[in-house]
């Protein structure tokens, strides 16, 4: 609906995401959350004087996003329209250079006896081995009739692979049986459309296995999530918006990049991110600024690190709110809470700093947010209401 | 959406319905809700100390949902497009046994002059009265061309109709003027597929009516809401839960049976309920557990009954809450607030008990609840939560 009323200015907008944020009560560590727990006097600040609160919901109520649906959502596309394949975030988090047309694939190593798939990881080989197992692949064979084999080393026993040339298909079924203990199954085409590439990738894999046939663990490699890069309408030219993205872990610019916006450096930390911030202030309306360390310490289940990241984070706000943006939203992609070691459903807290907002006086924390003048949305829905607080809506209708 | 992600395990789900559970103010008598005025310490104290809050819409705003309904969307289908008929629901409710292409027809006797119908409820005969004409009815006519017609007696005027045979539509219309003083009208077909049913509906109308052309005043018979078993996937397979109803009043085992789940006992009294829920505590994953009396209370617009009822549920809460399930879910399938003296459209009162919540710290009513975590979302949108909630769902997305 918003396409045909977007308006054009240089108010800028701000995206602070804290990846995980949301979090439930930690008992018997404490009945509050880390956002409640947290020292966070220049965010509370802000919150109370010109802040104004709520939650959303990054797929809908009860489910538990995944990076590619949170993020998608927060930037306005239905996450259930619109998807990232599980090879292509992997292929991204590993900062690999993902092209139109490329077709990506997580990968594992995996060990096989007489085609049984004992050890769908390889009893976790160290990282190293996987590099050098990779290293192997990659000397021996970098293409296949043509199409050029592009690998990378993960964390122990994974890694990730591109295929790159012409007629690639992603509508293969995983090359996984899924299970220890079962015969190892090839891709399989699930269209017409499909055959060329299954069988460039059996081919792949059939040269591979004959390859490491005389180690000792890690002597077959599985491959699932086979996707490409979406066709996803661009979110700088949907919202009239030039964006950046400034974020320290490659899966989150990978994201960005996918959805069009620019991606100028690989910022160490979050002095550095207010540097690029800084630099790039006057070229750029919109600004995706993504933190990782919350959902890490969420997915560890620490909650003094979760604590410490948010109050961390407090510490650069000043320095962003002084730049003078017209939005800042701080909010995350979905909930991690520390006693779930894990993604969550719960909602997730949403501050947006604006001068045209109803002031809810409200510190920022999770009960808050439920009290908060937004009300409770889904992230989807979050985009138009930050446009409208930025002037770039017109008005709708006569 | 949910259907690809469902996880199996044996983690407990209860739902403790209190039918007709909402309410509003009820000046000049309290301007407490019965929920409010209630003294219910159990429950307040599983409420505040591991209680998320909230309130569900049944159908949508500012809708009055019937029983069909309301229930349909608690269990998470979506009310609009799934429905139980009239003719289903009365038969359900007098415990009769409604089999796969059986059609089920409300009844009433009426009084005809001159094919006038005069008095649609026969002067609202004694039930005892109805019990002796469909007695009359039964031993004279038992099938129509080999279908095989039950009756089977209600309260006062009113009694139910089941046809059992091949062939047979509920595509009919209502063989009944619905209004005092016109002719009475036969059931006409809708669709040519119901041709044959509507003779045979006709033809038993005729045969009765000449039966009965010597009573005084219950001298026809009125026939509405023609209906079949309907086509509705079934809650078990659909959520990967066996599941078990427990209700006093036939017409909710009946519902629970449309949608698949098993009915063991027909329990006399709330104690009797938690009998048969502990001795199939083991062998299910979902109960219902069906409360009639706070709907009856709202009906008769009798507070005081309201909470009486409200405080013998708390009484039986705490030995729900020590089976250990993973969620205990208390609300209603619609509101039926004294003062209307009938269902309301009002948002009814959600608590749901579980460990992975965000602990609102807040004791169960109507005003608390519209503070609540979970904010006022549809009925239908419930079970996602639940499921959510006893890690019945799986990630969204990579």
């Amino acid at each position: 609906m918003i396409a045909n009323i977007i308006l054009n200015n240089n108010y800028k907008i701000i995206f602070l995401i804290l990846d995980g944020l949301g979090d439930i009560q930690n008992p018997p560590f404490s009945y509050q959350t880390p956002l409640e727990a947290a020292k966070k006097p220049e965010i509370d600040k802000l919150a109370v004087n010109s802040g104004i609160l709520g939650r959303i919901i990054p797929v809908d109520i009860g489910i538990t996003p995944g990076s590619g649906p949170g993020h998608l959502s927060l930037f306005g596309y239905d996450p259930v329209i619109y998807e990232i394949g599980r090879g292509v975030l992997e292929v991204l988090g590993l900062n690999m250079d993902l092209q139109d047309g490329d077709l990506a694939a997580r990968a594992n190593f995996c060990t096989l006896n007489n085609n049984i798939v004992t050890d769908r990881r390889a009893g976790r080989i160290a990282t190293s081995e996987t590099e050098r197992l990779c290293n192997r692949i990659t000397q021996e064979i970098n293409e296949i009739e043509g199409i050029k084999v592009i690998l990378k080393p993960g964390k122990s026993h994974r890694f990730a692979i591109i295929f790159r040339g012409e007629g690639l298909s992603d509508e293969l079924t995983d090359a996984d049986p899924h299970r220890e203990n079962r015969p190892f199954v090839y891709a399989q085409p699930k269209t017409e459309n499909a055959v060329f590439t299954s069988k460039i990738i059996n081919n792949f894999i059939k040269k591979v296995t004959t390859l490491l046939k005389d180690e000792a663990i890690a002597n077959g490699i599985l491959l699932r999530g086979f996707s490409r890069k979406p066709d996803i309408p661009s979110f700088p030219s949907q919202y009239s918006l030039k964006a950046l993205a400034i974020a320290t872990y490659p899966m989150y610019r990978g994201i960005a990049k996918v959805l069009g916006m620019d991606v100028k450096e690989e910022p160490r930390d979050y002095h550095d991110m207010l540097r690029v911030l800084k630099e790039n202030y006057q070229e750029y309306q919109f600004f995706f600024l993504h933190i990782k360390e919350t959902d890490l310490a969420g997915e560890d289940g620490n909650f003094p690190d979760k604590v410490k990241t948010i109050e961390l984070v407090d510490s650069i706000v000043p320095d962003i709110f002084n730049l003078n943006p017209h939005v800042i939203v701080i909010t995350g992609d979905h909930s991690t809470p520390c006693p779930l070691k894990g993604h969550s459903w719960h909602p997730v807290p949403l501050l947006m700093i604006t001068k045209t907002g109803e002031r809810d006086g409200l510190t920022f924390h999770e009960r808050n947010c439920s009290q908060g003048s937004i009300g409770t949305i889904y992230s989807k829905q979050l985009i138009s209401l930050v446009l409208a607080h930025a002037f770039k809506l017109d008005k709708y209708g006569a």
